[in-house]
């Protein structure tokens, strides 16, 4: 099992893998399978991951098995294991604990696709809508705080198998980013007394320059304070905290703007790997006044440098005035998703 | 001018880079000079870089011309500029000022070398020295609040020229890494009444498993909450807040601390790219009893998935124990870095 370990500076934590120790020069194996010719996602190869926790599917056909539209299954190298204790404890100055979590890989067709840009609809709301379902089954066990649900397009985004798929990580701690993000949107509700998030979608709104698309319950945008070129955040019109509050209509008109806002930057950029981030509140919070869930998407076509890494400070050379403008200005062919062909077969 | 934005949720700052608008698909242009076959850094070709800040030069070779050493140039794309107001204001909801600051290089060598394992320690003692000397010069500007030396060795570090370098960047704001690491430092202090890192020098030394390396002024160790295979930080065994109180002695010291542990990282992982940050207290402070100046190298031998951009949470494969011991008991070879050949010439 790996160790949970707290750095006692800034109070980030990090998973210590165990078990997956190698030589040096091996590091960069068995993290996750490498793509090959052999697709252990695509239809017909059930038995080549570990065994279904949930699947949208034909009604009638078994487990395991081919017929699924969206399936969820435990990732074969998990960063977190569901079973054990925590057993939190010191040594010294540190603290740890062990590293019990839940590790879930949705795998979003049973067509060898690469980018949520090529789903259908249809199947990108169920997407959405096992995201969710997946959050409330795990939000039940009470040792764990906290859901983040990721998507990692590419190989200079992290991903190492190519079919179309996103992952579940669940903590038994919430992450330092979502700390920050929880007390600093906090900090301006006590000053203000709004949601700094529905501030922001009223000034962007009202400002125009920086939007990328909007539908009456989700605008998607260019940040002011944009990291890197083209990231956009896809935020809900109504206040709500929570991802798992997501209705099934929310779950549609999401992907529905979602695979626009794709199409767009995929298009500007040239299919660029990219990862998208579901940032919501913690399991063991009540509906939160002063956050607010949102998707942020991040093209990965800069490098990250030093600098970025000792600073928190990010250097972005295109104006999210000009990245929005440059999607907002695209026009998107008619085609639609089911007339995609697949970029590859498994 | 470029524009400082700040985040409104987590008060992140950040660069965002203007008239270097240009077509998406040339994204990667532009930031700096690309690798090819001229060299602009070697000795020689000084014309090609803008004129020289500060060189520790042969006597009575001029500026700008060969005899030099270790020699700081502006960088010629730079993200920040040294003339001009800051205008700190506010559109709406957001915080932004123009952006003021210096970005400087720091060029290691007359020749044509990669990394601070092929330099002999006169040379890099020279180096941690400029470093000082420059640090000094550029605090005397009220304007500017905190500086920050970092290094890029490969592409996957994001370096764009491979001729050995460093670079400075100093900005009006503290950015938020440094300002969580004096925070959460000082949080330790306030309960404790002790330094941290100070503590963490005690523990790490008397358990020995993560130590790396260490001299009677450094200690190079393998930190508890590793985010990165491999990442080492080198802390100076007496207290002291800002890296600019270092000594001459020390520099040199520091050299031979570095070069060590970077000759043991690059045999361990294969030359691999890396990057290394000199964390250090803002200019406008006095010398904190809380914090504690120190360097983080961090080879890049993982992706940056989704998941790390999400939650601030890393997954490290290799257990800073084991990276730690793999590298204690490599032998390093007798031979000098006087003797070690140059990887290219310009």
């Amino acid at each position: 099992m790996s160790d949970l370990r707290k750095d006692p500076i800034v109070g980030r934590w990090v998973i210590i893998a165990k078990n997956r120790a190698k030589r040096p020069n091996e590091l960069n194996d068995g993290l996750l399978e490498r793509a090959s010719g052999f697709c252990p996602f695509c239809e017909g190869h059930e038995t080549h991951t570990p065994g279904e926790i949930v699947a949208y599917r034909q009604a009638g056909t078994p487990r395991d098995a081919p017929g699924w539209r969206v399936r969820v299954v435990p990732n074969k190298f998990p960063a977190l294991e569901i079973e054990g204790d925590l057993n939190k404890r010191g040594q010294g100055l540190y603290d740890l604990m062990n590293g019990v979590g839940a590790h879930e890989v949705i795998i979003e067709s049973p067509r060898h696709l690469r980018s949520t840009a090529e789903l259908d609809d249809a199947t990108l709301g169920d997407v959405f809508w096992i995201y969710r379902e997946r959050l409330l089954d795990l939000k039940r066990d009470t040792r764990l705080l906290h859901g983040m649900v990721f998507k990692n397009v590419g190989a200079a985004a992290g991903a190492s198998l190519e079919h179309i798929h996103s992952q579940l990580i669940v903590t038994p701690i919430v992450p330092i980013s979502v700390v920050e993000e929880i007390e600093g949107s906090h900090a301006f509700y006590r000053y203000r007394g709004r949601c700094v998030f529905c501030d922001m979608i009223e000034q962007e709104l009202a400002f125009e320059q920086r939007i990328v698309f909007d539908s009456p319950g989700f605008v998607a945008f260019c940040p002011f304070a944009a990291r890197f070129p083209f990231e956009t955040w896809i935020v809900p019109t109504t206040h709500a905290s929570h991802y798992e509050t997501l209705s099934r209509g929310g779950a549609d008109e999401l992907a529905r703007v979602i695979r626009r806002v794709m199409q767009k930057i995929e298009a500007a950029l040239d299919r660029p790997a990219y990862n998208y981030i579901i940032h919501t509140a913690p399991f063991d919070t009540q509906a939160l006044d002063h956050y607010h869930w949102h998707i942020e998407i991040i093209p990965r076509v800069t490098k990250t440098a030093g600098f970025e890494w000792g600073t928190g400070f990010y250097i972005n050379p295109v104006p999210p005035e000009e990245a929005a403008t440059f999607m907002r200005d695209l026009e998107l062919p008619a085609q639609t998703a089911q007339e995609i062909t697949p970029t590859a077969t498994g």
